[in-house]
């Protein structure tokens, strides 16, 4: 009975799958809301201080959530494409949209215990399932900090960041 | 038997509380490193696009963590305070620096099933236990996001996002 109690202590969640998934979409849909908010030829074109347009950013965060979830759901991973995942914002959002898709459908299929596992994702990035899901989702809110400066800069009101519906 | 099994999969883990710290405590020292990046006086002047300079947004990490993990802890929540954190970037890495340390000895005394209840942050923003402590970190990326726009237009190198050692 105690090396069960002790079991549970150790493994009690602060977030469960349910959770996550609907924390990572919930973001999801605030940078699409980003994406959306930027003029066609800023979303390419744009930066402050040499960084990336958003468009770059937002295909970087395409590039890692897509192939991400197949790697976790299945232990198999692609090298890192860096290739443009749209030239338009109308690509871009309907890529957008595929992968959200894609992981609500394979979300329920990931066993409990694959959070918990080591994997080195992308065949570079070695840790736990959970850290490489973190890191999708905090790269994400990363990048899209920075596209609320991007938009402010252009005098254009970011949508809120606190609104995940 | 069937009933204990189900439990366990709705129950079980992304992230264990240990590992949510660890998370956390990660991102608190790219966020210092950030702070410390700044020279003093474009800390608290510099920003793009009109947004808040850098030392308002430290401070309202420091004002959302620190109460934060104490309500978190208690179950008691004041009112959010928006008053500045330090004037100089010593006291704000001072303040910053006591956050660590306080959120590190009050985390274990965290009940584990505390995670999963649902409160009233700051008297104010209901939700669950863990949403709260993913908006803190959340918040906390988004806002060092701007961080770095900020000291790429000062021509300054911004530590690395991935270094969370």
């Amino acid at each position: 009975m105690k090396t069960n109690v002790m079991q549970e202590t150790t493994l009690s969640p602060v977030i469960t799958p349910e959770a996550f998934l609907a924390h990572w979409q919930g973001h999801r849909r605030v940078t699409r809301r980003v994406i959306e908010a930027f003029p066609e030829d800023k979303l390419f074109s744009f930066s402050v201080g040499g960084m990336r347009p958003f468009a770059e950013l937002a295909t970087e965060m395409i590039r890692m959530s897509s192939p991400g979830i197949d790697g976790i759901l299945t232990g198999k991973w692609d090298r890192f494409d860096y290739s443009p995942a749209g030239t338009t914002k109308k690509e871009l959002l309907q890529q957008w949209d595929e992968v959200t898709e894609k992981i609500n459908t394979l979300w329920p299929q990931i066993p409990a215990q694959r959070f918990l596992e080591n994997d080195i994702a992308f065949g570079q990035y070695e840790g736990p399932i959970y850290g490489t899901l973190l890191y999708f989702v905090d790269n994400e809110i990363h990048h899209r900090g920075q596209g609320y400066v991007y938009l402010r800069a252009l005098g254009i009101e970011p949508p809120p960041f606190w609104n995940r519906m």
